[in-house]
């Protein structure tokens, strides 16, 4: 620790002129000075940075584009090899006013991760609560706890913190995802531990079944398994550890045909969505973060409406144009954008015949609200 | 109210010789004269009964074969009309030893409900919580709010107090049912409400789609549609009102497909089961009831066990011998059978090739045990 | 088990002629013979009594006077001994509509018990729920896992299922007070166990402070014992073991005194209430009972309300008049009445100046309320 | 939002010959001017920061001298006025290594507020959630939506996020206390409002009872007040607006008396423990903080453990040796000092007769507590 050296000019007062602000005076100054000698801050310098009317981000809505994650991350598959250590071939957003850390937005962590034929990534275990998702390509497997889980093309892979894990690339060719962490969040609040596990993961777990034994215990729909224990707290994160595409898109469709029947189903017209469930209590997949699935179809859009807390999204399919704050993107396949806390977001997808499934906008979204709302720091404004 | 008759005789105290009472005498049999007089019963006299040292139950182990329940099912279907006064041709099982009336335990209501060809069962709403579970055929459609649910072999449906529903018989064959009710509970607790909807269902109800609406909003595994609301209490009883047979049956297949290649996921070896949970909160499927499905793996046999609170079973396939206290029976398809609070009881299914799921015995359950679990009154006892 | 000679004529049915009854023809006598053969029930002749249009109680509304309880109590004092076996000397309530059976209602037990001097009552302990409530007098213990917690005019002590408990009576004078449990709830439910303990306390129990450990630990408002441990679930019933009456009556007074000062804070004008709760979790201080006191200033008047489930009412201080349903009495110190289901009631204190305090009708109340509530079946309804 | 300006070069990656890193190579280097260009950061560069295997804090251990605070304080008393915009006279701990910001945690604020006589400090709301400390004086009012809650040495007082307030200072001394609120935490999630409310208080509130209505209806043990609803979700922080000291006091003395008596009732040897806790629903008295008092019998000495998250302690009455890590103070009244994340702690009282209360080390803590174990992210250790 690192805290004498550290104490020698930590607190800086400016005495200003300013409306609010007390008198500028040699006494003033000299109180100033005494602050500074002692370690202190007075609340009326501040207040307009720490209090403000409402949440004004430290984070810029920001896009990024995935044929530069796509060409980058390859490139990086060439020359940065995969091991204990490093851990990962994971290279992450780092929003722009973040002071150029790997940090999405304030609480949230998005990255590709890059995985070359045959590659594998040592087995680790963190409090850092941790998903998947695959927005395109096939042929790895995450080993969560020897369970080994196949990861295509739509698959959600949640995965709550303190499991160990690695990866398996089994074919010949590299395979892209997409990573969500709350790393920045266990970063702010000192929450963290880390272990390695095994610098190899067993020949058993090679084996690359086309599901899961977690999916098989609990992938049917409001059935739980009794051997999994039928009463006492449940366990902090999902016990299933995929949510494949084919349900997810089931239940996107089932949405807007429900609302095509004059039955409603949708959260607004032409907007279905889904949000992936801990099937063992319902609430939220993970402890600190949601996740979603938005389709929107084609030709309709969505209301403006800001909330507390980020999201990262990650478009899935489709295009249209999104529009956070005072930015607008046009965005097609694996673009990922980020939401700052209050700012206003909506989507649009591309004109067309909307009762359609085909060329609906596909958006996958994830985000800190379990924090908010387990917190009750939880609000939302329609920006009608 | 007919208190003033009922008070007549309403306390009568008999002095008897026994260890652990009063002597007799004069005095005490004065005494006793003054407790009735006054509505007073001590104690002493009735702590054998009312506090034992551990539940005696009122109801006994019983069986009742499908066969005839389905023979005076039909026929009653050709002489007592279904309408409003009598809502249901449903026929209840009455436990021999619960004084005539028709509880199959001192809690659970089980009837066998029949509707023949084109015939309607009025609609109306009750504060008992309720399901339907189907051991054969099909062709009636159960509207719950508007939402037309069909029927199907082991397809199961909930439905939860205070929603209005009718049934529909929208084929030229008869079809049987089995309905499960916490009438006897809110008959013993007082707290039942009761109120006659429409006569008639519409007409846009008899249109008889193959997935209720609540399936394409709920029935996809862990994904919570949006359009439900994102926090607050949820609703007392499950959103999905049916748990179709293609799904249970999956789950059960994948426990034991588990078990064979080594990785458990049964209850104990050769037993899968699921309970049927609200995928809102993964609650049991009504707040008063538990419902399971059990599947016994040809040659298996189950650990004897007690618990607190009953149960009544359904054989759905297969068969084999069930023993409940000092009972035993050998079971076939449909047969139905109570397991009194704290009554030992095992089953076992037919000898045979354990490694396939043919042959195997599969039981619907369903139980009193969420009120028990709420109020901390559960135990359970392996009997070794 | 009884099962075989009960079996002999569980079921009886008589074809009546009466509108909503099918026509009585020899088919249906033919059809309701093979009903009782089988052990089976119709609905439609039963619906009437098991699913009314609202709560119908089996109980009536009936006033027990104090003076005749304590009356029979001493009598009993003199010739029934407290020993092993009765184990206590408690003369229940029957309600007079309830088959002569010692159950105040369907779910509640009240009774007086009583202890000569220098008694004690043996221990045991059972998973029904219990409580103690003082209305006069003082000098006995009772004696909670060896915890000595004293009893005083107005002392609440709540005591949770499964606990050790015994009573002792340290002083020269008898003592009486009221007991409320959850016996006819776990009669109908058939949850319990009860297991004897020490035939007598230790001498170390025997020493009779004025305050419980229990209190030392948790009688202060607001804070909880970091022993206590910091997470986890709570414990079923309140670790607390006395509500004193110095806490309850300024409480109360401090309401009143809110009220006057044009504040509110009484449930409504001149009406002041409170709940005894668990401090640990804030919840009913035991999962089955809730325990209430309320004060009605001078004058004042409740408006007619009526609720699921049902209560037990004592009076401890004042005189009014009290209307449940049909009936109306006018009560005094000690004496106890129920209210059934469903059943209108209200209170009126004595007229007189309603800005003291002094002349009060102060009311004991307990209810099963949490049953209701944790089941979703509580609903209430103000009876204009 | 000054993205534009932000992000000139907001990634800065340097590659380094280092084990666990990849060779520095051309390519390596190209590789990280793509990152810089597209706003990309490995994981592998910043792995050791971000996911360390035990939480080290930014923060550093570090004590403030009350008498330093005290002083400063009544320096700005004369120089600085309270009034609408800078909103309070408080002065914040700035923990030496983060950064000169008013943060004593990175979660936790902490600050001595002042008031001059007859000063008020204008009414305003804001999400965060607070409480006043009173180490010292008396004098102040805090008006909480209209009820005047009095301050006096030894008070806790709670003030859950959105609650309109304002101090008012009554008498002709200054008085000094301790603010704590989570405003670092709300400042890096970012879910902060903040409303102005009247620039004065009415008259009404002018009026200074000593107790507040809040106490009147909440601060009776295990009494809930029926008026405030019987159902439904607790408001998020603490119904009751002040504990007082005479409470806090009795419940350590009780615990210290129950261990000499032999039954237990502390933590540990000597050391009592109190947490404040919202009587509506045991949980602790703000979402975000949980506060304790902590009373160390003379000659006692705690055993070190380290625990997630962030503390702050002030000591309140007696002497003794305090060590966080590294350091070790002697402490005395009034002293504030922090506990980093993961680090860990002890205290000892100053020696003497440990059989008296007289001495002691009284200790009154805060922390960030309810954040982590709301989140599963709670952890402790002790250090033999």
């Amino acid at each position: 620790m690192a805290a004498t050296q550290n104490r020698a000019t930590p607190v800086k007062l400016t005495a200003v002129a300013a409306p609010d602000q007390p008198e500028v005076t040699p006494a003033l100054e000299e109180l100033y000075r005494g602050f500074e000698q002692e370690l202190l801050v007075p609340l009326w310098t501040e207040i307009g940075d720490l209090m403000p009317a409402h949440p004004r981000s430290r984070a810029v809505p920001h896009l990024w584009r995935w044929e530069s994650l796509r060409r980058l991350a390859d490139q990086a598959g060439h020359i940065v090899p995969v091991g204990r250590g490093g851990e990962r071939r994971a290279i992450a957003l780092a929003n722009p006013s973040l002071g150029g850390r790997p940090f999405a937005t304030p609480t949230l962590w998005a990255a590709i991760q890059y995985l070359m034929p045959g590659e594998d990534a040592p087995e680790h275990r963190h409090t850092q609560h941790a998903f998947r998702f695959v927005v395109e390509g096939s042929g790895v497997w995450t080993v969560v706890g020897g369970d080994a889980v196949p990861m295509n093309r739509g698959d959600f892979l949640p995965q709550a913190g303190w499991n160990w894990h690695a990866h398996h690339n089994a074919t010949s060719e590299p395979m892209a995802w997409v990573d969500g962490l709350d790393i920045p969040f266990q970063y702010v609040t000192e929450a963290q531990f880390f272990e390695f596990g095994r610098d190899e993961i067993g020949a058993a777990e090679r084996i690359t079944p086309e599901r899961s034994r977690s999916e098989q215990l609990w992938a049917h729909p409001g059935l739980r398994p009794l051997s999994a224990g039928s009463t006492g707290e449940p366990t902090p994160g999902s016990p299933l550890l995929a949510y494949k595409w084919a349900h997810t898109n089931a239940a996107l469709n089932d949405q807007l045909q429900l609302e095509r029947a004059g039955f409603g189903g949708t959260v607004e017209p032409g907007h279905a969505a889904v949000r992936y469930t801990n099937p063992h209590n319902g609430a939220d997949v993970l402890p600190t973060i949601r996740a979603e699935f938005h389709r929107l179809a084609r030709g309709a859009e969505t209301a403006p409406e800001r909330e507390t807390g980020s999201s990262v999204f990650q478009v899935f399919d489709g295009s249209g144009v999104v529009t956070v704050g005072d930015q607008s993107w046009t965005v097609t396949r694996g673009d990922l954008f980020v939401v700052p806390s209050w700012t206003p977001f909506s989507f649009r997808s591309e004109a067309g015949a909307s009762d359609s499934d085909e060329g609906a906008l596909d958006l996958f979204r994830f985000s800190d609200a379990p924090v908010f709302e387990v917190l009750r720091l939880n609000r939302t404004q329609k920006d009608a």
